[in-house]
């Protein structure tokens, strides 16, 4: 068995404002440790010894191809496939263009660029349980034990074991209301959809055939019609652009006989706010965390990220400071969810 | 009668860090408008009509004659002289410096340069006042009518009136505690000390050789031994450096029998502080004073002062937010005394 790391990096949010921007998303920007959330995610797999390991492709956004390739040189990754999108599809696009690069057997495991997985082992355990499964065909999906009734994050509600440690997916759960979070987390049997998949490229491309013919066409065709250029692919720009958009969750394995989810919990996080960063962050005795030169005297529960100019903080509390690109932006924490306004805002201005 | 406007610039205050710095301090700052301290304080006696003013002498260390021309011929002062100290001698031997230039029977308006004065007709009426004293050859001051115990200023307890609206000094009072600063609010007949004076300039020297020989004949030889060059004018090094240093009220006013201050509401402020440029800034209905490009979204009570960077606030209250020279410094509204423990961690601070 060959399993082949596929990192989407397709990402451009803006809820990382104003660290995170489309030139520069949350992905290639080194926010929890001294890497960059690609490059953790490149390392994820690293002493996984269940399979052998073949190089990463990486499907991202054409902007981003010189940015990448530093960041994986600098991780010590020589060898990998970037495959660059001339324009955003959503993941089951993204994936097929991976599956056609793949061997038919090949295992993909396919990762959002953009997520920290603490617990490593878990995670690399979770793979080993989905493994039987994936060989005979099947699309396995890794849900996250929920811990809290979470709005910000899509569900998955299982159904009965079909594997050890691993449930038949029922259905997918767009992000819920408050209300309905609760009920899932209080029934159990629902996990948080984490975007992580592992399952064969042919079994793949077969379900996309089955259920997504035009989208399975579109991606065929713009890699016929691509350019190679040492570690890139170009694939043709109309041909893509003629393809549907969809998510592989929705677009596939909600369709699929044969999907399943091993529930896992790896100390995961989508880091989709401020807050969020705050919580998974180191802290210091004070619950402050801190990125960049500072001076602290007096706060707690503060999250500080800046990318040069000092900052320090005085007899302050719940804060979040960041300082990025001439821009300082400080919300009370708990509130992070508000950068959407404020980006919203100053799109406005001229 | 004629009126020399003597605006002494010796000050280099960090208790506005970050923003101001001994290479800049806070009268070369434009912290209230547009215009500098320095620039409101040269345009103080404009419209003054209770007599004839002279061109403006200035008394500031050397180190920032440039800048100093630059800001007064900005503000369209093309006539003044600027007496360039080589080192800090207190305010009584800068005054002295100003006095031998001047005619003896001019009058020298002593101005600190980082004040505010909000309302202009009650200075310029309180002048009016002193002038018959100043004429006889009293040494005047200007004493501010107290409308709060504040324990950040010095005082001056009055005492029998001397003239219309004009009363003798009794003494000069140090920063007090909380329970005298109360005491001699509730008692009335003190005020606060402005460092803002009036009097002949032979009156002053006469003054200063009974009181201060050492200081007049130091003050002389520098002067003697100066460099001219243009409007720029050079006390000799060494003969100031023999100078005792000490304030004019400490030094002069407190020892001499014709010490006679005028009281005045006039919206003085020091701008001692980050909490008194907040309290002396044009507000928006949520009580924020914001200089520099900025957002503020449910934000309250905050003072913001950036030199370049844009600062957004969202949700928060009573944060005082200075953004200058890769500092970015928050505190907690109410707390900018506290500027002083950061500038003493950051010396320490290799």
């Amino acid at each position: 068995m060959n399993i082949i790391p596929v990192i989407l990096s397709g990402g451009s949010g803006t809820r990382l404002w104003p660290v995170s921007r489309p030139e520069r998303p949350k992905q290639l920007l080194p926010l929890t440790s001294d890497e960059t959330m690609l490059q953790l995610t490149v390392g994820r797999t690293r002493g996984y010894a269940g399979a052998t390991l073949s190089n990463p492709i990486v499907v991202a956004n054409a902007a981003h191809s010189s940015i990448i390739d530093e960041q994986l040189q600098m991780s010590g990754v020589d060898d990998y496939l970037l495959i660059l999108e001339p324009i955003g599809r959503n993941t089951a696009p993204a994936i097929a263009l991976a599956a056609f690069e793949a061997n038919p057997s090949d295992l993909m495991l396919v990762m959002p660029s953009d997520h920290i997985i603490a617990k490593l082992p878990a995670f690399h355990e979770a793979i080993t349980s989905a493994l039987p499964l994936v060989e005979q065909g099947w699309l396995v999906t890794f849900g996250i034990t929920p811990d809290a009734p979470e709005t910000g994050y899509g569900y998955i509600q299982m159904g009965k074991a079909c594997g050890n440690g691993v449930n038949e997916v029922a259905r997918f759960v767009e992000k819920p209301d408050s209300e309905n979070a609760a009920r899932m987390l209080s029934e159990g049997s629902h996990v948080w959809n984490a975007g992580i998949f592992l399952f064969r490229a042919d079994a793949y491309l077969r379900a996309l055939e089955r259920h997504q013919p035009e989208m399975l066409n579109a991606t065929k065709q713009s890699l016929e019609r691509s350019i190679r250029s040492g570690k890139h692919l170009f694939p043709d720009r109309d041909a893509f652009a003629q393809c549907p958009s969809d998510s592989v969750d929705y677009a596939i394995l909600e369709r699929e006989g044969l999907a399943a989810c091993v529930p896992v919990d790896m100390g995961w996080s989508d880091v989709g706010s401020w807050d969020s960063l705050h919580s998974v962050s180191l802290q210091d005795p004070s619950g402050n965390a801190v990125r960049g030169d500072n001076l602290l005297i007096g706060a707690s529960n503060c999250l500080v990220h800046s990318d040069g100019p000092r900052v320090t903080l005085v007899d302050v509390d719940d804060l979040i400071v960041v300082v990025a690109q001439g821009d300082v932006m400080i919300l009370k924490r708990g509130e992070s969810q508000k950068v959407r306004i404020v980006t919203e805002k100053l799109k406005k201005i001229p």
